[in-house]
């Protein structure tokens, strides 16, 4: 099936929705923990973030127009300087669902949907208990996308809270972390291969066998 | 195990490199098509395409440093204004994975990693025949992340490929798209699960029913 640009137009919004969130294939499961300056603290899931850096670390998140619906993880980000990403595993992938209901901002999605909150010391956010990754953010800077109005909001890691026995390659399938795909549905990874680093001499002769 | 920043800071090169690449989870796989002014083809995978909204639908992939390498991929695509995104199948996640070999820009990965170039009427650049969900994407923007000097590459889809019984939910099971973690690590996707839109009066008693 080929769609041109103008039956994407003349698509179905929800089915447009729907195709669209999928289009980029899997993306990370994470949730993202924030408090506000007068201590209530907020839980959402993100499937956008994005590794900018390693050195520094660095990562993004999408944010949709702020006009939108209210942006609680975000109005935090901005009182306290400090949010936390924790990898979605699937022991609880539907309360890390549950997240995106609208709760009012004086009611804890940690507390509505069966998730702890965890702390570090002289760290403000709060971090996933049930997480086995954690990241602990610094807000560095948001970046405009005025092309749809979207964000590009962008922290460092402060902290990174792992498994003692963690090999730091990250088996993701051993981690048990989730995949999403569209905008409910989720998947479990399990790694087939590993490949080197590749030097161009090191290319194997495709045209002899195309198929590996 | 806990990392602080200045056990970050401290950490050997490499082990933050290949730590930092799998800190957000899984990646999406796919191979990002292009076309010099000249008519050489370029195929390069990435594991950074993010979804930015669906009406338009506009996709991003974040750029490294232009300085540090030969970045072919984005200069066809200043050159030309298009580019195609092709879902990786582990049908040939090892080709796809050669593709990152540093070729001369006079040699084209489509002939050297095995895979087929694909074209569409009035449309320059070149998609993989192999691939089973195409997007044919128009330049919009590129958005600079002076943090780190990467880039934000924007563009925006005028042509969706996909098979002919493909549900608009798109399962990536079945579509045997593959994830990415770190450098060089490749996933296959199980769905297990696909919750509703959250109402808030839909969350379940989570204090009553801990684990789901």
């Amino acid at each position: 099936m080929h769609y041109t640009k103008q039956d994407i137009d003349q698509m179905d919004k929800t089915t447009k929705i729907i195709t669209m969130n999928s289009a980029s294939g899997i993306k990370p499961g994470n949730l993202i923990g924030s408090i506000s300056k007068s201590g209530i603290t907020n839980l959402a899931i993100f499937s956008s973030v994005v590794h900018l850096g390693s050195d520094p670390a660095l990562f993004g998140f999408i944010l949709r127009p702020t006009g939108e619906v209210p942006r609680h993880t975000y109005e935090n980000i901005l009182e306290t300087g400090y949010y936390t990403i924790n990898h979605i595993h699937s022991s609880f992938v539907k309360n890390a669902h549950y997240t995106s209901a609208k709760l009012d901002k004086t009611d804890s999605e940690f507390n509505n949907c069966g998730l702890t909150e965890a702390y570090v010391t002289d760290y403000p956010a709060p971090f996933v208990a049930e997480s086995n990754f954690k990241l602990g953010m610094k807000h560095k800077e948001t970046i405009e996308i005025p092309l749809n109005g979207t964000k590009l909001v962008i922290g460092e890691v402060e902290h990174l809270i792992v498994p003692d026995d963690m090999d730091p390659s990250v088996n993701l399938d051993a981690m048990d972390s989730i995949g999403i795909s569209g905008l409910n549905n989720y998947y479990k990874l399990h790694k087939i291969a590993e490949f080197p680093y590749v030097r161009t001499k090191d290319i194997p002769d495709f045209s002899k066998i195309k198929s590996l």
